[in-house]
């Protein structure tokens, strides 16, 4: 007999639209509800407009699949997805701002601050920061105050000034400069691996694991989140606008420093591959049982088209 | 005899040296510390520089004091207090830059955007508010975990689209129109309210009372926030840009609804004192014993001159 696989063919896109199903559910309902606690002066239609129907919601299927792996509760683990997107939400609100980024189209739609003017991108991006530390902390007993604390405390720091908004200094800081590879690693790492690392752990943080499974699911993570820019570096160079809903060839065109513009093309592609069985190795490292989402969702992180 | 009072002579200034001493070290530590903790990039220096050596700290005051009325926990206060700080912080970076009130004047020096550029001052406002939710989680054990959950639930509704952030959108809303008194109070009470009433209620948080002392509490709270905003509005026509630090008359020139252009110089007056009669009426409807900071310092934000 050959051709045997490890594990069962997981049914990725199955899962992936029951897990999102509920989530885009719960934004709908939590992120500034018009006809319950609307946001005064505009600002939660800027809200809305920045976070629903759009993304591929990758850190709160992170957030889910790393639940499931650790028989975590649900309801923490639902809090905590729209955390995570939120801030992830509100760092492509203020990235795309013409004092950054100057970006006028992101999921194939006009940018926030086009929409809404500036100004309101501005609060609407703090706004929906302050909303992911809201949605972890309900007071109606659904979540555990150990949880909530808990959760807050990864989410700041993937966030911060140690996480995500380190990780954008040092891109400002790094336009028309030639990086080392590991300065280059360091901004990733920090840029848009913190926070999805981060969704990996809270997912975990929403059951209980040992020492060693969460040791296992924490350099998941950071394959994952290293793997998942360097993709978006080749994607930059191979797609098109239309197919990303972003602009393609930004990088190259703000002469930012990339892993294809470090490595080159098939080094980077390589290397991504590479990513993604450290990532395979890292779940069977765990000992956990129910890992076939997080395997699946690795897969489909690496080799996505957009 | 007359001249009685009621309470003893309360020394505020020694009161509060001896709580700022604490808060200024501790933002000096925890706020990107250079030597520990730097932030990449820049980063660091721009989010110290919105943060210490500056600014009169009434809300971490205003933590320190509740948490006195309580007998609560000075460990958890100060992070508390800390937290506010930053919040408050990171809104005046924001609120400073060239989209929103294009302010080049703070506490007497530069604004943030105007020393580090806009990019670097959106990134360190962003830092700064995800670092009050770090703060606010400590995993040393120094806070109980109860109580981490309660001052990140109370700071991100402050902070939030239905406190300081949906404040922010009225005001910018409301630029060149005429509001009634209701929308005015609105505004304020979102604005600036919000955070000064939460830093209240957080300081009492750190601590066990009853319901009735937190209601009371939270409408000493209240007037306080309100009263502040009236005196601001007055500082704004009465007092010169160098006594005030920051550029005065900007609300006459923006054309921007204030309660003294609403109801003019000497109601103002009138409403900021019955204010004070309000706050230190509810004080002393708490039945909490240790409150003469409270009042004191309700005192002092009423009757400032900057």
């Amino acid at each position: 007999m050959n051709a045997v696989t490890e594990s069962p063919a997981f049914a990725l896109d199955a899962w992936s639209a029951r897990q999102l199903a509920a989530v885009e559910q719960a934004l709908m309902c939590w992120v500034a509800p018009p006809d319950r606690n609307p946001a005064p002066a505009g600002l939660g239609d800027a809200m809305r407009y920045a976070v629903l129907d759009g993304g591929k919601r990758l850190r709160p299927l992170l957030v889910m699949a790393a639940c499931e792996a650790v028989h975590g509760k649900p309801d923490a683990a639902l809090r905590a997805a729209c955390a995570v997107e939120l801030i992830h939400a509100y760092s492509l609100v203020h990235d795309d701002m013409p004092c950054m980024d100057n970006d006028v189209l992101r999921r194939g739609k006009p940018t926030v601050h086009v929409k809404f003017g500036q100004a309101q991108a501005l609060l609407a991006g703090d706004a929906l920061q302050a909303l992911a530390f809201e949605l972890l902390t309900p007071d109606d007993g659904s979540v555990d105050v150990r949880v909530q604390a808990l959760l807050c405390r990864m989410l700041a720091q993937a966030a911060g000034y140690q996480g995500m908004a380190g990780g954008q200094a040092i891109d400002l800081a790094s336009v028309g400069k030639a990086l080392t590879s590991e300065c280059l690693h360091d901004m990733h790492r920090l840029k848009t691996g913190a926070l999805l690392q981060a969704s990996v752990m809270m997912g975990a943080a929403c059951g209980d694991s040992t020492p060693a499974a969460l040791a296992a699911l924490r350099d998941y993570g950071a394959a994952v989140g290293l793997a998942f820019q360097v993709v978006d570096d080749i994607l930059d160079v191979t797609a098109d606008s239309a197919t990303l809903g972003k602009t393609a060839g930004k990088d190259a065109a703000q002469d930012k420093p990339t892993f294809v513009s470090l490595m080159g093309l098939p080094a980077s592609r390589n290397y991504a591959q590479e990513l993604l069985s450290e990532a395979h190795h890292s779940l069977k490292a765990s000992g956990l049982g129910q890992t076939a989402a997080l395997a699946a969702l690795a897969d489909m992180l690496v080799n996505r088209r957009t």
